[in-house]
């Protein structure tokens, strides 16, 4: 029953990426999951908020131990960015330019229309804020020069996202991440200042 | 009549803008534009998608005409830029955060599941690109420099605008502003290098 969960968990995420989540339907969800309809209210008796909610804090737990796996064997957080702005390039054009933020399209369709949902985007963000801007300290950079330089880091991969999937080009990544690794060398080397 | 017909633009225009394209209902576009049903599918005989490419030019030319207005009196383009963030806060600020790009929630939407709707997204973000490119040009930064630059720009105001909206704080609009100025600012003395 566990694997049931999940897979309407994994599943919806994935829906939830490329369209959204007031275009995601439930008895699209149990289809694609391969799951009885009755199993949705079982494991969420609160029904798609319910559901929409553990799917926006699994697809962030999900991403940030993406995040990780790039700074973790990089000799530095410079070339973390850079590779994963590269990663996130190479990933929207292996997809079809679908797979990017697994929930910044949800984001901004419940900012103004769904507090509960909002509150689970803004947590997510800030825990990946929170991990990359820990990174970013750990490096030496101060912690309020750390936390403004991961909004910026963050703000160009999210800007960017959406006009490479608009545009379908990788242009707007690779300023993006041209601009996010210059930004963190800078820090860097102002750390010895 | 055709004041019926910019108000059915204009009103979906605001709803698009805070609830995305796939919330929006038809009948509570009407409802709230005040006209008749048979209206929209008089002047939009395409219907929804119809009248949704027709908001996603018209607020596009819309947002256009305002960046112009920050570059238009600013002393040099980098002080229109910090003037352009400046002012995307404090509309964030005043709307509670509802009032961001009139068009990034319908762009992700479309994107992997509306052909006819991202080409119209697509087109009104290169518009913007364009016209932001071409004010970095008249300053004198090479065509290539100036196109990268303007993703850098709209990167970071459309990455902010979904940070701020998620966590209802300008803490993100302000880092990535200073960002961008000063990416701005570093290309203009660049020029004479």
């Amino acid at each position: 029953m566990s694997n049931t969960r999940d897979r309407l968990v994994t599943t919806t995420a994935e829906l939830f990426r490329r369209q959204g989540y007031t275009g995601t339907g439930l008895k699209q969800i149990v289809t694609a999951a391969g799951a009885p309809f009755g199993s949705l209210y079982h494991f969420f008796p609160g029904g798609k908020e319910h559901l929409g909610a553990e799917v926006i804090r699994w697809s962030g737990a999900s991403y940030l131990a993406l995040v990780n796996e790039f700074f973790d064997p990089a000799p530095d957080v410079a070339t973390a960015i850079e590779w994963a702005f590269a990663g996130a390039g190479m990933t929207l054009a292996q997809t079809d330019y679908a797979d990017a933020c697994p929930i910044a399209t949800v984001a901004l369709e419940v900012a103004s229309t769904n507090e509960t949902l909002r509150q689970a985007t803004a947590e997510v963000f800030e825990s990946w804020i929170v991990a990359v801007a820990a990174r970013f300290e750990s490096a030496g950079i101060a912690a309020d020069a750390a936390r403004a330089l991961t909004l910026t880091v963050l703000s160009l991969l999210e800007g960017a996202f959406l006009f490479c999937r608009a545009a379908r080009t990788l242009e707007p990544m690779a300023a993006a991440g041209a601009t996010a690794t210059a930004a963190v060398r800078a820090a860097l080397l102002a750390r010895s200042g």
